[in-house]
């Protein structure tokens, strides 16, 4: 899969390469994705009014994929760069238009270019794709608000998840976030937060032995999205705190008793649910003034008064599911081609 | 890079390929790096007796490397089998034989094959080669201990570091550290705990701006190492819990005054030094009885009563500053091919 | 790089990753290898009246590449699937989409999809991007008819290529080709020919030692369009014939006094001249009566009635070209990530 | 698949990723094709007496593989850089000395390094390796001499092969050859040649429809061996003479009625024979007087006399061969990663 694109150029989008023939694919399964990521979707989020259609060029006929590369198509509509005009000289904290620029010694001012978070567009509807391909093997992938501004979720009601603008499985807890939300704005502040990814139906099995395993690719999928300083699975991060008695999960004939592996061990699923977290950074274009330096590197006062979130969560979960997708559709690909090997009866054996 | 090679197998070893020209390397700079991972290298290890001498098969010539590909080869010469006839048909609890089984449909009761800690020590030799070209640039890798079995560092010294057996930058932790590991060993237990990897020099610019941005690249690499179940970078996970005014990193002319980011934006260096925090497990094999099944499905109680590690660390900081330079190394190589053509007066320009 | 679209679907495009920062690019570098392409831009060819606009997506900021993926997007205006409607259930010979339907169980008859030889526009654009980079570096790239229908060259004057309707070195021989063309058109048959390609200026130590090869990349490269059934490079097939004492290039002082290594010795570029042709079957799709069988496997009549090439050069030239483009500048660069390695002074040495 | 090794240093290798668990492999697998490539397994080839025992470090346990990198190792056990001196300071024209000196700017006089024949030797250990591979899916790979200093076979007797000295299939054809390389060797000179490589049994649909179509990847296997300057499949060459009535292969029910494709179209394989030629330069070292340069730069006359071949064929068949089972291995492994998509019923389905 390749991405392109910048957040206020003419278009972002997809290639999507090596895709499966005979997949029902519609515009509509794509659409319904990006919908969820789209600012507007929720309160609290940015208005700027992204339409964010997308449209396939290729690799589908008759709602069939025919195995050839898919190609996808999402226009920006809404590029006003007039607002950006008072950075053209300026760095913003926390933001990669300063790595940018030395990497490439091009200045693009506007919106951040290709780190903006509008490249992750591209992103879901790709990864719309790929969970179609995994759906095939009854693999479900959802993802949650775990945590929003210190908040955490205390209880997990699944059904609560879809009817709640924050994708909060806790509605108590959702409250309190959206509390902290609303400080938040009206300080001209930003929040991070943490995301959960579940995974069901995932067979035992995909992985590969070294570099590629399942849990490493899973870890540089959510960290290559902008937002994400940190990433855990399983019982993460408790597990250093943990004894071997204690986090060694116990195996019944029914499978394992307790899942702090989050689903793989030795980077190969092992066929309980995996179980993947991504830490947010808070938005870094906040109103609240900053310091910082323009490109003569003078010292300059900042405060960014465009139309920004105050968090990246919960359009940032469409995101992490996608990048789930994606990385699980290229495994099973993957342990399919080696699979079929040990099955007595195949073609020519 | 690959690596190959089973831990209870012939041999392990690594195919370092794309290597630069003209860099100075012996055996003996490879060793040095082995020597550390080394078990009996600290105490409270175990005392398996490898020995790792590494050879260099190929791709240097009169001690400089050649721009071909750089094979080496470390056999393994204590390839005692016997105590794991136990383990012929069952499956150890948080181990890959289970997984490994379950893909492959094969089934290696030595040692874990491929998954064992073995492996690492091809990942240690070749980053041995990586820290070489990476020198060159002024970049310099370093880890250590900042936690196990729940205590963490309150100071940093780095002239501890290398005095002491741990690898840890606080003495006094050091020492609570040690008291946690004899009490587990006791119990037949083991701990996790966490490892930091700084890296100061790396120039501002390295990374690709999608997928292979260096901060995801980073995490996949440290996250390929078996024990690893979480991985954060600056702030990590903190950066969560921190409005965008506190995590966000002044900049001011002489450079950024915080280093919340952890030396990365948007996935691109910045400049500052690399903060990269890895969460180890509890090493899965240990002396306490499990419940666990057999290759016929059958619950079986294991005890499992080999020379093993209590913790994985100190042991496994070698292997993180090996994977680390391996990243940096293909990162900044990466960066001359596409840097090289903005200078002016290049040849043919 | 990246090329997606189907011959008679929504459009076709590629997705250029890598390409190195501040290179002037703008539409008309692109459209100018297009125009070059098109249908109609010859006479002989066919006259579908494409017009092959290409529309660059992103990776461009004000006329600069900016080291961020760039894509190119070019419509398919005249979809007139109905001159294929009688093709729906028959198989062509000496066409892909039998083989496309026995691969991926997907019958898509409108112009052979993905195979057709619409997909190397897509080529053609994004090697135009490539050439602006080996431009940089002093390579020029050009080729030309050696042959078609068995009449080739027998003179090679440079400024002919251009005044030519068949990209003809030899005006002479053009002429006999034309005649053969013309015969070829009345019988409702076409014709085959050989593409040569030259390149200037490259400098020696291009191409990787193994897999790698510059010369096993432009074989792969040519191989890959449609029509090409040989690669030569040198003397080539010729070579076969010599003796080591003729075949050998001898090496002066001032360089190599002949070339039949075409440039390239043992997979590297020499610093000559590199040579290369491709020999390119007759277009399948022929007016004339063939035997075939359709979906249902029984035996049918075909004659192909759309408006077709009768000979695949000239057009297929700007293709070829791309593809050499395409290889050297991606050799270009991976070159210049290990060479900056051995000049001292550099950065932090 | 990656190799390593140079010919005067201490091994060569190869290593394996992704092969399928649970095939049958032993090391007399792998060394009885290497025997025939060794020197002297033939007259007239030259007689240095390398052994070229391979050792299998990894990926199989109880003889068969496991599914984890095949580490494969053969020692250069007669490595006299004696007869080498001579050459310190002189490139051999021909030779890719010059090349790799201008590439990395280091001189490895001794034998060519990474480009000496010898490298081969670990291509055809992996070639068999992937020979197991798709033999389990009926394919097999024959390659013979189709033309040696200009005498090519007449008559096809597929039972001479093997009885053959020069792995010829025309025993007339044969002895006409074997009187050519006595006439070169008396001479002081050596021959080119072609191979011609069949495959019997290969599925269709293998091949990717854009760059990697199997055609693609088999001219860059085979242009990747350091002796081959051509590469045709099928009609090759001669189908740029042919008009398109002659060249298109008739389909019948009962498949192709002719084989001009060679067994693949658009880049996948049809079902047919794949029938494919790389033509071979003379041996560049030769005991005739040349004209070449010094370090220096300074003209120099050579005569090289160390024990060299005549002529790479029929020594490098196995290695054309090996080439070819390793890119059919691969596709293979592709397809099947795509094909039991569509297989109704598959698992989770």
């Amino acid at each position: 899969m390749t991405t392109w694109g910048e957040s206020h150029g003419a278009a972002v989008g997809a290639v999507i390469d090596g895709c499966p023939p005979n997949i029902e694919l519609a515009g509509e399964d794509i659409q319904a994705e990006l919908d969820r990521r789209r600012p507007g979707a929720v309160p609290l989020t940015s208005q700027r009014g992204e339409e964010d259609r997308v449209e396939i060029l290729s690799g589908v006929f008759e709602g069939k994929t025919t195995g050839t590369p898919i190609s996808l198509l999402i226009r920006n509509r809404d590029v006003d760069s007039a607002s950006y005009e008072a950075l053209r000289d300026v760095f913003r904290p926390g933001h990669g238009d300063l790595t940018y620029f030395r990497k490439y010694g091009i200045r693009d001012h506007r919106g951040g270019g290709r780190a903006a978070g509008r490249e992750t567009a591209a992103r879901v509807a790709a990864g719309a794709v790929a969970r179609k391909v995994i759906a095939r093997q009854g693999i479900e992938v959802l993802g949650f608000t775990e945590e929003i501004g210190g908040v955490a979720i205390e209880t997990f009601s699944p059904e609560e998840i879809r009817k709640n603008d924050l994708l909060c499985p806790d509605a108590v807890a959702a409250g309190k976030m959206r509390e902290k939300l609303d400080t938040a704005r009206m300080e001209g502040d930003s929040l991070g937060g943490i995301v959960e990814v579940r995974v069901k139906g995932c067979p035992p099995g995909l992985g590969e032995p070294v570099f590629d395993k399942v849990d490493a690719e899973l870890a540089r999928s959510l960290m290559s999205i902008g937002t994400v300083k940190g990433v855990e699975i399983g019982a993460g991060f408790r597990a250093a705190r943990m004894k071997g008695s204690e986090c060694n999960d116990p195996i019944g004939p029914e499978g394992f008793r307790t899942n702090h592996a989050g689903g793989v061990l030795a980077g190969i699923s092992t066929g309980a649910e995996i179980v993947i977290r991504a830490a947010c950074k808070p938005i870094p274009s906040i109103r609240l003034e900053q310091e910082t330096i323009d490109v003569h590197g003078k010292p300059r006062k900042i405060s960014v008064s465009g139309r920004h979130d105050i968090c990246v969560i919960p359009r940032i979960i469409p995101v992490c599911e996608a990048m789930v997708c994606l990385v699980l559709a290229d495994q099973l690909l993957r342990q399919r081609a080696i699979y079929e090997a040990r099955i007595p009866g195949g073609k020519g054996e």
